[in-house]
């Protein structure tokens, strides 16, 4: 600090030689010499200098107070020793810079409790001067954590926005704290005397002279109007004295009568802390804006900030006070808080923008999280000049030609930590420490850790999971719950009765729709009870509908119980899945990385966007339309059933066997599925080649299934629209589906087209009368089945591990930020035990459905209810219960009975449901947005993290290699070759080569 | 300047009185006592000093040099005096401030061309060790407005974005512009030259020693990797061969043996500065990035930031330099521009982000606009100095707790002028002075004064455009004008031919689809050719139809010629209308209000949507479908014409009419055109209640027209997407609406659904045999009807001069920033002569059409090519030319021709761009964003300029009075009242009415 000004080092290293000076810091009562020199500069132009330390070269060289350091690392641990001694060993201190000083003033320690920091609410008021009448404090801004303003003439308050201020005003700001009455720890229970002590100390080094100083006083205790109170000066006098009645002391009584001397209110004073305190609590709440008080942090003290020109004033007065204790000051903030810091400002007229800005700036400051603490914690005068330098130096500037400093700024996503302010882990050459790398990859997790016990696993995810067990319901209690079940009952509906649909053709009637509902239902409520992770949504996969249409085909060539068969399959599965559980093979899933789980993920869901559109092209099979219709024909078109001119052999046969006498039938009149049965032929020019040509349903088919996929992704987005109040459009946005949904359907139903209905059988018996509810596991087979289904029943093993680990690994992934733990042994044991029933009760099997998991975690997603205005809400985890999934499958099991409801819910609106969730799952899967960059040219791109590290040709690369093992695995996923599933595993090979070939980076 | 640090006050002062000085301000030569001080302050730790004005108390008091001043209006308007004096007056001047010190600088007119600002490129190269290779320096961003960077291991350029700085690194680099040598005017013209000048200059006063001068000086001469370099190492040698020929001094071969001497370069400067620059200028083009340099702006010079650590140096080297004149430095910058500016910084080996920071500091400096004029015109170090401290004194500060510095934030729409920077209109005390208005209201525009001669407006609006009729048709050279003619003539066909066969259907074929194509195109060539406002697009209106209606009406009731009516009525409106052009009645439009405005406009926009919306449902009447369909009975369902069973008299008398003898009909083969003809009935189960149903045809249309909604809206905001380059975007987007349509056409004839279509006629002639292209005014008619028209011409009038001129107001707007000027008078004119035409060739009248009008407008908007990156594209204006008003009509005149191709087009196709057009243009419209607001939370909604100032309810207030306005307005236009339009004047009246009562403010 060799060349310091004067102001700054000679008052700086005497304060700090007096750590035991009184607290209150009267400035003025230091010596002669220096009030000269301040009183010099008060008035006039003033010339500020503040020292920023500019550690250029690393020799360092400090040639007055430190002996030199040579070489580099040596001179770089040492400083950063002597820093760290300074924080800890609390020695003398000596600081090198700003920062230096704040850390220091931040480590100590208060037993103090007057200095621990609160959290504060700041508000700045301006004199105001209306015509007239007389002037008033009003309200001009306010920060929690950003600013709001209160609009010139929009009587409203502004976004809150991120405060922009100008250097010019902070240095301002900083000469001011500098020349000003700094008050610290002042004990004073109101308004009046606050306002007196401030002049008193005034008058010591620059005395206003007594007219000035009464009028300043005056000013002072003006009344506070504030933005909530809209009409305060017409309905003041009744609520006031509403207000009024049993309060001894307020500055309101004041405010009327300006008469009041100070000694009256010395007097109240002299009561008693406690009794003011509670005279002061008797707040009018008729005048405070409820909802804003709710966003205040419980503890919170206020930060008056009081600016504004005056006309009689030809020089500054300014102060900063800190109050000790805390006073609610009644009326002087906008909430009924207490105040624990003052700054006042009061300058000549002309200069009402700067002093606006310089208000501003110290209550950006005050909201500062560092400086805030510096605030709290200071001594002396010269702790909050440290604490504003070292603000200074941490300050972003935008240059002015680049930025237009009118536009507000909206706060960001995500403020970086202030702790390394705080800590100093910052080296005094300015270098930052490397900070730890927190990545806390899946391997390390303990869930995963092999016990090395039998059932060690398992156990352990019961003990991590029994604690929550009761909170797993009570946690349920929220409306986004319902929105969450009744969606995702409407979307589990449909894949379970389409695949027992397809069962039942494939197994002729043998297994069906009922027989997969009931299974459906049984496993879902027993998973959703004791799973390790109930956010999993069992379903049906498509290797499964595989595995058992060529199993019905084996059984019936080779003349085997195509039941009992299965049974034993299941229950050798089920066996082996439990010792998988027992050798705590699930541990295995911690090699899943993100490659391989962003990979099936993709696949999944593209699968299930296909899917949709596929089934939406096959109505088209079903519902021909006539091509070529000539509209004026029409009277001509018909398309009846006649009997065939020339039969086939086989239609011969079939009527033969059938004792059809085509003669006999009166083909007229026959309808479309009599016309089909008897093989009668249909002719006429409405015909199509399979039967009549269906008139306008494949078109209203597709109007459904778009109206819905759009209608839901609107409504979805819905939430971040600026209609309406948050509640209601988080509400919507939640309901999204089922709003769809119910509107479609009454929409169809208000049409009246016939379109394709989904078909819910409506009596509990299974399909056909030669089962029942249990399958004996030999039955009619020989014995040696019951070994020999051991290797079918590895495969089956095989692929239930794995589509439902990987599925765990994706719900329970690091950014879901769940925190009642996994339970990926439990799970499979869940799992495992329910194919063994399913198996017995001749049902078809479950395992986890990743679209269906993913859009239910995705619909339970928590997030912050924003506390400080302009916070942006923050995703807070996911409501993990098992409530959803108990009455998605509960409800499924109830559907026998609901049939009357549910025959009409058009098939392509859940089709449309279907590919809305298949397209937002695909949303914040990294491999689809890499995918979107090859059609992006580079400048357009947007910044992406691993965008700015890895160059553009290695993430395509990267990109190019998932997408063929995508392609591949697809191909062989919906091939028959699916069932040869030993390359579900190589799948996995594949990823984990992959995976440590290494790419140099881990994406 | 009371207590000014010694460094700055004493050379600042020192300085300022040599100002006839050597330019070449070699700071070292100065004296020993100072040398000696920097010195010692060069190494280590610095503290830095600057000097804030702080300028508190309005009464100015500055001891030292200054007399007192007092009072406030007086010691302002001194002062603002005496900067001008400073300015203007040159006299020797005494700075307050380094704002007054810059924009004395700037306010310098120097004779001297070296000082003249040009644009500045800015590149920072860093220099980078490589493991077992030479270290080279390599390029890390680069700035024209905003910064750049090259991503770190991205091997890319980042997006532009606005650099974020932070404080203590731009003090940082204020300290080492004060210790630095600062080397102004330097005359050199190789980089070793340079390198040679600035180490004798640190020789001087920092020894380095010889060795470590090597080095430095070898480090500066190293090769220069620039980004667009990919693999330059590989294939640099034959490059350079090639590059090398015929060059002969170049950096390039000294690179490569650093052992050439100065003395070697030296001798070549003496060959002349014209051969030096000759020789540079061969440039190697292989290395350029032709893309980025076509960016650039001519005339721009370099400014390179070489920063780099270096193991071997203790102690840094800072040099700034300014080169006169400039010199191409071969490889130095990325492209080959002369090298104005040069800052040199190397330091000690550990410092390396610091001195990226700081280099990112001076090259965003020499970006400021402000800073860069006073860069180029700085007479000293201390100039430079004050160009710091006057940008510190004008940046924007984010606190560090509410903003991430890591944020990259995006270029700002609009960056302020930095004009009242460089002129002194910031008074001395802080405040700016009044802006002027420079709201320039259509009221004093001069198009619009009344001349007070008959055709006086007339003759000035022809003097206006004639010069510009020439460009008229040469600025039309661009694909968006064929996108934008292709588009609208699609656009104004359907409704030409709606038009026209509703009034054939009114007037039993007298007025027809031909007459209307045909009038239309007429009409639409002469005003496209002769308009004051050629963008104006002209069109059939709603009144009209209703006016011909009841006059069709009427003849009939009193067996009046109803063509030869129209012709008189036509004739007298013609003469009425030129009447009102030879009185400059258009200058009435003065009062038309952007209130006005925007109510007709929104009403225009809204009865366009309602009408696409209403011929939707308008074609369920013309294609039912089935309601009831029953799929199974298909085969039963037909629906054939019989014989009415009771035929009503009428349908008797029809027979008897027609000779039709209803048993000689075979009925039942009749088509359904025929069965309606010979008033046959309808029987079956697929009849209507008007005839058959008609499969699929709704749905289908439904389909196509939301697809072509949708798919216009998708393809239009394909611009501002991040796929594909932006030439193929902006081209997507300039075709949007006919990709869209010619998407559908194709889709639809694939599909093959009978969707009504197009209907042009395809022979030109009369639609009725009875009337030729020219009607007598008089006719049968007795000769007062020539008289007593001129009643219903004056309500017509006033109807046409209505719609006229409302839309060429809204045309004509400031937003469109219309360059050739308006042309009422004359539009007017053209109009009216139009309107006589066609009513003697017995076609109908065509005025302007708003929305059509607005799409043209839109469809034509021009963009500047963004010069910078990371700038916006600017607005420019529009496209102002006369050739797609000219070839939309010409086309129109051409459709008779071209039915073969138009007939595949389907009408919902075109309904659908009317959603689209209509919906598009209520964007942009205040009052749509207005009524929008009802729905949004106070504090969602978006930050417009009126809700800063005007409060919220009496926003809605003023909504809804606007809104009422226009329910209103639209009972009438679509009643039948409309044709009793003075109303139509009184929604003018009603208009001024409103404008005039005030709202306080001019929305």
């Amino acid at each position: 600090m060799a060349a310091s000004s004067p102001i700054g080092s000679s008052v700086g290293r005497r304060s700090l030689r007096n750590d035991d000076e009184a607290v209150v810091d009267r400035g003025g009562t230091r010596s002669e010499q220096r009030t000269n020199f301040e009183q010099e500069d008060l008035e006039g132009h003033r010339t500020l200098y503040i020292g920023v330390h500019v550690p250029l070269g690393s020799t360092r060289h400090r040639s007055h107070r430190r002996h030199r350091h040579h070489g580099n690392k040596y001179s770089r641990r040492r400083s950063k020793e002597r820093v760290r001694t300074l924080v800890e060993g609390r020695e003398s201190p000596i600081y090198d810079t700003p920062s230096q000083r704040v850390q220091f003033l931040l480590g100590t320690e208060d037993d103090d409790e007057e200095h621990i920091p609160h959290d504060l609410f700041t508000e700045m008021d301006e004199i105001c001067v209306r015509e007239g009448e007389d002037s008033e404090w009003r309200e001009s801004a306010r920060w929690l954590k950003f600013e709001e303003d209160v609009e010139d003439g929009g009587e409203r308050w502004s976004k809150p926005y991120v405060a922009t201020l100008s250097l010019h005003s902070l240095f301002e700001l900083r000469c001011c704290i500098i020349n000003s009455t700094v008050l610290l720890d002042m004990r004073a229970s109101t308004i009046e005397e606050i306002a007196d002590m401030v002049l008193d100390h005034q008058e010591l080094y620059s005395p206003l002279g007594d007219e000035l100083r009464k009028k300043v006083r005056e000013t002072l205790l003006k009344q506070h109007h504030h933005q909530n109170q809209k009409k305060l000066a017409n309905r003041l006098p009744l609520v006031r004295s509403i207000a009024d009645i049993g309060r001894k002391t307020s500055e309101l009584h004041l405010d009327k009568n300006g008469q009041l001397t100070a000694s009256q209110s010395q007097l109240a004073v002299q009561d008693g802390k406690g009794d003011i305190s509670r005279d002061n609590s008797s707040v009018d709440f008729s005048k405070i804006d409820i909802h804003f008080m709710k966003k205040i942090p419980p503890g919170a003290e206020a930060c008056n900030v009081l600016v504004g020109e005056l006309e009689f004033l030809n020089k500054p007065v300014v102060a900063f006070v800190r109050l000790s204790p805390a006073v609610l000051l009644n009326g002087l903030a906008e909430v009924p808080i207490a105040t624990r810091f003052l700054f006042i400002l009061l300058g000549p007229l002309g200069r009402g923008p700067q002093y606006h800005e310089i208000g501003r700036s110290i209550a950006t400051l005050m909201t500062d999280e560092v400086f805030h603490d510096v605030a709290y914690k200071a001594k002396d005068r010269n702790d909050i000049i440290a604490g504003i330098d070292e603000f200074l130096d941490q300050v972003t500037v935008l240059p002015p030609g680049e930025w237009d400093p009118s536009i507000r700024i909206e706060p960001p996503k995500n403020v970086p930590s202030q702790e390394k302010r705080k800590k100093s882990n910052i080296l005094p050459n300015g270098l930052v420490e490397g900070e730890e790398e927190e990545e806390h990859d899946a391997h390390g997790s303990p869930e995963l850790q092999r016990t090395g016990k039998w059932f060690g696993g398992l156990i352990l995810d019961i003990k991590r999971k029994a604690p929550h067990y009761l909170s797993d319901y009570t946690d349920a209690c929220s409306l986004q719950c319902v929105a969450s079940f009744l969606f995702l009952y409407c979307a589990c509906m449909s894949p379970v009765i389409t695949f027992g649909g397809l069962l039942g053709e494939a197994t002729e009637g043998r297994i069906s729709a009922i027989e997969s509902l009931f299974g459906a239902s049984l496993t879902g409520i027993a998973y959703s009870l004791f799973a390790g992770q109930p956010l999993t949504i069992l379903g049906s996969t498509g290797p499964v509908l595989v595995f058992e249409k060529i199993l019905f085909k084996f059984c019936k060539e080779y003349g085997l119980s195509y039941l009992s068969l299965r049974t034993c399959i299941g229950l050798w599965t089920a066996f082996l899945c439990i010792l998988l559980v027992a050798t705590d093979a699930s541990s295995l899933v911690c090699y899943i990385t993100r490659f391989t789980e962003e990979a099936f993920a993709s696949l999944i869901c593209i699968i299930f966007i296909y899917e949709a559109l596929e089934k939406l092209v096959h109505l088209g099979k079903h519902y021909p339309f006539n091509k070529n219709n000539n509209l004026d024909k029409l009277t001509l078109y018909s398309c009846s059933c006649v009997e065939p001119s020339d039969p086939t052999n086989g239609t011969l046969k079939y009527w033969e066997m059938n004792n059809i006498t085509a003669s006999e039938i009166y083909w007229e009149a026959l309808e479309v599925k009599g016309c089909i049965e008897n093989r009668g032929e249909f002719v006429g020019s409405a015909c199509g080649p399979q039967g009549p040509y269906v008139p306008d349903v494949l078109f209203w088919c597709v109007i459904l299934f778009f109206s819905t996929v759009f209608m839901s992704a609107f409504l979805k987005e819905f939430k971040f629209s600026n209609y309406f109040p948050t509640k209601v459009r988080s509400v919507i946005s939640d309901f999204a589906v089922f709003i769809t949904i119910l509107t479609m359907v009454l929409v169809d139903y208000a049409l009246g087209v016939p379109s394709p209905k989904l078909k819910v059988p409506s009596v509990f018996k299974p399909t056909r009368d030669d089962r029942g509810w249990f399958i004996t596991p030999l039955g009619p087979n020989p014995w040696w089945t019951a070994v020999i289904t051991v290797v079918p029943a590895m495969l089956c093993t095989i692929l239930i591990f794995m589509d439902q680990q990987i599925t765990a690994v994706i719900i329970n992934r690091k950014e879901h930020k769940l925190k009642k733990g996994c339970g990926y042994h439990l799970d499979l044991f869940m799992v495992g035990v329910m194919l063994g029933v399913c198996s017995l009760m001749g049902l078809p099997w479950f395992v986890a459905a990743t679209v269906l998991s993913i859009t239910h975690v995705n619909s339970l997603k928590l997030e912050s209810e924003c506390s400080a205005p302009g916070e942006q809400p923050k995703f807070l985890g996911i409501r993990e219960q098992r409530f959803t999934g108990l009455m998605i499958f509960a409800l499924m099991g109830c559907s026998v009975f609901m049939t009357s409801v549910l025959k009409f819910i058009p098939m392509p609106v859940l089709y449309g449901v279907f590919l809305y969730m298949g397209a937002s799952s695909l949303r914040g899967i990294q491999f689809y947005d890499r995918l979107r960059l090859f059609g992006m040219p580079a400048k357009h791109q947007p910044d992406f993290i691993y965008l700015r590290h890895v160059p553009l040709r290695k993430v395509h690369l990267f990109t190019i290699i998932q997408l063929s093992c995508l392609v591949l695995l697809w191909t062989i996923k919906t091939s028959r070759a699916a069932i040869v599933f030993p390359m579900m595993v190589s799948k996995q090979r594949i990823f984990l080569t992959l995976k440590y070939i290494g790419w140099g980076y881990n994406l």
